[in-house]
């Protein structure tokens, strides 16, 4: 089974922008190839992750619409869907088709267009992935994390600012990578002071609706020196769901999906959580942030927050969290995020970060979807 | 590698159901989980072909609403998305999962739901996978049928009954396939008279709108006989794209994916078209399937029709094809059909095919996207 290499990279300015979905994946498909310097007759597989095009702008087939837009026909194209994880799980798609000896170059681009549409339409198709019985009943996504946000708040003594703190953290970053949404610095009080959504959770705990796309480039190891000096190394996957219905949970500060993913990809990559010198989670909304800083052991159960509060995540920490400014900061265009995380984790380890480089030689990525009803476990290391 | 092999398999009844489409496909999963005498719990990885649940029923987010309703939580759940080739873009991915070692046990759940909407607007969420210069000047996915028809009847000199005989030899399969939307004979005379769709096409050269859902079950081989005294082997698999603007293409009656994802297969399989016992081919329209004989090498260029009309293709036949009745009496649940093409290969394969049962050890299914957009093809054998 081969090893399998990322040698490419890219993503596209996130924000609002002006471009429909299959030009905003086309932008950052090209890029991504051109950076690895491949051309678009060497790519094998195709592959596109995305939440709905088809419900935010009536575009459907949109592998193939990009298949075309890239130049790579025939290569094989297929779309790959998880909601809001879908970046990830296309990331375990391109691992697959290496590893399975299907494909020997495929390239994988993430993006979602969102920011056209009302809120309350975006709102509208996000809610359509999770069990209808809680939807009727109001309990969304924000409002799923207000709950646990609100229990761990409780449960570890927390204080309320412990939420906003992780928020700030993310919005500093971004200023630093020029492909962010926000750049802009918040201080705690802004955040605590922002409209609230759902208590204890206000404007500044949640991630904004993002334009954006992002891709990577992916053959095997022993064929990556072909187009790369330096490249990175796919060295574990591992994914896994929890409940659809989240009050079937027996806790809901404890992402078992999280565990799950996360056991799959140590496991496979043969490290432990003291291994991993960066990690881009998926701060949708800040408790996420510490709930699954705990579900990977980079805190002790309940500790998360002290962590933040002392630094420790900070890009000079010693485990820097979300130095690309995480889903806050950076932006969250659905299918997009998961590329966009690993994108952050290559161009880390391959010490292509300007600003907000760090020093890493392995990273982990974590994309979820839904409140953790599906997750995707990423680690990659930098090559030898 | 481990090599892949299929050991259950199921398909609901097809036509028009009372049941939503997690309904139908956790019909159909369950099924085939029994079918195969597998436990959810032993199950690694969960596949959703599915082309567009949200735009049908609002309903995204299926592949984890499916992961519940089977009860295979914690397993990975992902939505595989190619139109209506979605079917087999989920055997493609199964098998990926299998030969890379990332699963040992993959469910692969297909089906759509659509008659509860109206023929326009199922038209109009089909035909959002065209592009849209061409929709707009009104050629849709039937008026190319009826282009490419017109071309081929009078470059080949084959009458107009050549085309009403493929509908004919498919309606009277499906007499024999309890499963099947329709067990009803027609006659050359009736698929002549029926109303013009896109001339020289009529309404008994088209596949009729359907629900429905079918599921298989991957393994390695060498874990195969645990579960199962007689199974079937994936030993070939192959994908590609064609332009996804059709009028780009030099030639519509040629159809270069369909050739080349069949490359890709045969050789995976180390077989020739001679090889090939039993095929079930994507006759969305008449005119295809007398396409795809030529373009897998079942028939010389220009042949086809001459093959259908000496009986070749029919159960008893040198060739039986679409001895399921083909989409045209099957039904064409989009995100189906693919999966449905390999339940009717299995069962062949198996020996369970009732009344339809033809003498075949080797079977060849070819699933469609768009105009021969995206391509998969599957080549599966009896285990020995």
């Amino acid at each position: 089974m081969p090893d399998v290499a990322v040698i490419g990279a890219s993503m596209t300015n996130f924000g609002t922008r002006e471009k429909w979905i299959r030009e905003l994946l086309a932008e950052a498909g090209k890029d991504c190839l051109d950076d690895a310097g491949v051309t678009p007759g060497e790519v094998d597989h195709l592959y596109v992750s995305n939440m709905a095009s088809g419900e935010f702008e009536g575009q459907t087939g949109i592998q193939n619409a990009l298949a075309h837009d890239l130049s790579v026909v025939p290569a094989y194209a297929q779309r790959v869907g998880q909601t809001s994880s879908s970046g990830a799980a296309g990331i375990y798609a391109a691992w697959q088709s290496i590893a399975s000896g299907a494909s020997e170059m495929t390239l994988l681009v993430g993006g979602e267009k969102m920011t056209h549409r009302t809120t309350g339409e975006s709102s509208d198709i996000i809610a359509s992935i999770t069990h209808p019985v809680e939807y009727k009943h109001g309990v969304t996504l924000p409002s799923f994390a207000g709950l646990a946000a609100r229990l761990y708040l409780d449960e570890y003594d927390a204080p309320r600012e412990s939420l906003a703190e992780v928020a700030v953290k993310n919005h500093h970053n971004g200023v630093k990578n020029p492909d962010a949404q926000f750049k802009k610095k918040i201080d705690v009080e802004t955040a605590l002071e922002s409209p609230l959504v759902a208590d204890p959770l206000r404007l500044y705990d949640y991630c904004p609706v993002t334009d954006g796309s992002a891709a990577l480039l992916f053959c095997p190891v022993d064929q990556a020196r072909e187009y790369a000096d330096e490249f990175a190394v796919v060295s574990g996957v591992g994914g896994a769901t929890d409940t659809h219905v989240v009050h079937e949970r027996p806790d809901p500060t404890s992402m078992s999906a999280v565990v799950e993913s996360g056991r799959q990809a140590y496991e496979m990559a043969g490290v432990e959580p003291e291994d991993i010198d960066v990690a881009e989670l998926h701060d949708m909304v800040t408790i996420l942030e510490l709930l699954q800083m705990e579900a990977f052991g980079f805190s002790e159960e309940g500790a998360a927050w002290k962590d933040v509060k002392a630094g420790r995540t900070e890009l000079d920490g010693e485990l820097p969290i979300n130095p690309s400014g995480g889903l806050k900061a950076r932006g969250h265009p659905l299918g997009g995020t998961g590329v966009a995380q690993a994108y952050e984790l290559y161009t880390q380890l391959v010490g292509d970060a300007g600003d907000r480089q760090v020093d890493a030689d392995i990273g982990l990525a974590c994309n979820i979807g839904g409140f953790g009803n599906c997750v995707n476990t990423t680690i990659m290391e930098a090559s030898q």
